[in-house]
């Protein structure tokens, strides 16, 4: 078996915004790998073939991806944003964990990229300028109770917390939940974001405050935060300064 | 005025993971101001000014930035990796909030990058596939309580912890605090990465656990990442599954 396989993130949206290493890793692949919509960012390469999936169905496409390399191919999987975060990085790992032993010996290696979090962060000032934290919302491979400690303990240590998968149609009240319990532990005024499509040419920011978010602002292209207690507006922009309340 | 500051971040280290929204910002700059071996990394500009400080004294380099974008200049502000985390947007901002208020009529942006975390788990794997959060142990603008506090409530909840600024010559002892204080909440053989100039070609990991980690193996330039009760070992890479544990 001499392929390979690299698992790149095309950013957030903007060509601009992706890496050079990852335009770099992308053409020099036989197969790219990822959903269409990420895939549909990827400049055309002559004679490379691409192999376009369903959001869904994680490991099944990393298996699909595996399986390419181990058959000689130089593969890329493609995710938005950092591959590492809420992405294909780990379900290829798991993937190489429950399947064929042969796979432990690939060339496997990841590409990081800039997270939804950071272009969500950087369309409005400097709101992680503190200490944070990124939650996902999918309670798909996690339970609903799990998602609550963290959301509760993040809040209670003052933490940004950066939401990401706040909603999906199968999946249409986790935010509001999440909502009404910040609300319990921090303050009505605590500046929250709804950014959607960051760092791409459609993005739109709605800067709201806790008291007022309306959950039903965010789908799935939608990142949140939710400040520290520190956070705040100065002119037109809003950050948490670098250091913390006593 | 009509002067500008735009507030990039260099990446990790290796041009490659600049991205080209940053370099065309980092061209099209009249001044750059930045700690001095993050302005080495940017390739010269004819007619170019650069102003190089130390690492300390942010805020006077902030307003430094803004006096000159206020004078007509465009000027980039230049961190290494994200520019929103533990960098130098957050100092803008504060800067901006306690100085001339027409400082807040100024053109100013912010250009997202890749930040150390994410290019410290691409070198190992997935180590940040789950939750996760960023903690600075620097106590110069924070109460180490405050540090301690958020620490112990990342452990209770089980998030990945990922460490900036473990230790300096002026606080050479908080990294092994940490440690200490979250080998009494998590398991001795919870994986702990420490990443040193990761995304850069000098980049260097060691691989350990929670137990074995040795504090003084850290310095400025390293990464720490604490993992999950999940994070585990397959083959040469270390991940984080997408699940939880329930």
């Amino acid at each position: 078996m001499n392929g390979s396989l690299v698992i790149v993130g095309t950013g957030p949206g903007k060509a601009e915004l992706m890496t050079p290493a990852t335009q770099a890793a992308l053409a020099e692949a036989t197969d790219l790998v990822g959903y269409g919509p990420y895939l549909d960012r990827v400049p055309p390469t002559a004679g490379q073939c691409r192999h376009a999936s369903d959001n869904r169905a994680e490991l099944e496409r990393a298996r699909h991806a595996l399986a390419l390399a181990a058959a000689g191919r130089k593969v890329a999987v493609v995710s938005g944003g950092d591959p590492g975060v809420f992405a294909m990085a780990a379900a290829v790992f798991e993937a190489v964990e429950r399947g064929d032993p042969a796979w432990r010996a690939l060339d496997i290696r990841v590409e990081p990229g800039v997270t939804a979090m950071l272009a969500a962060a950087a369309e409005v000032g400097a709101p992680l300028g503190g200490d944070f934290c990124a939650i996902s919302l999918s309670d798909n491979l996690k339970s609903w109770a799990t998602i609550e400690r963290r959301l509760k303990a993040a809040a209670e240590a003052d933490f940004v917390i950066a939401l990401y998968n706040p909603a999906s149609k199968a999946r249409p009240h986790q935010l509001g939940e999440a909502f009404a319990l910040l609300r319990a532990v921090k303050a009505g005024e605590t500046p929250v974001l709804l950014v959607r499509a960051a760092g791409s040419a459609e993005a739109r920011v709605i800067a709201t405050t806790l008291a007022e978010a309306d959950a039903a602002q965010a789908d799935m292209r939608t990142l949140i935060i939710v400040g520290a207690s520190t956070t705040r507006r100065v002119g037109r922009w809003i950050y948490t300064p670098r250091g913390a309340k006593p």
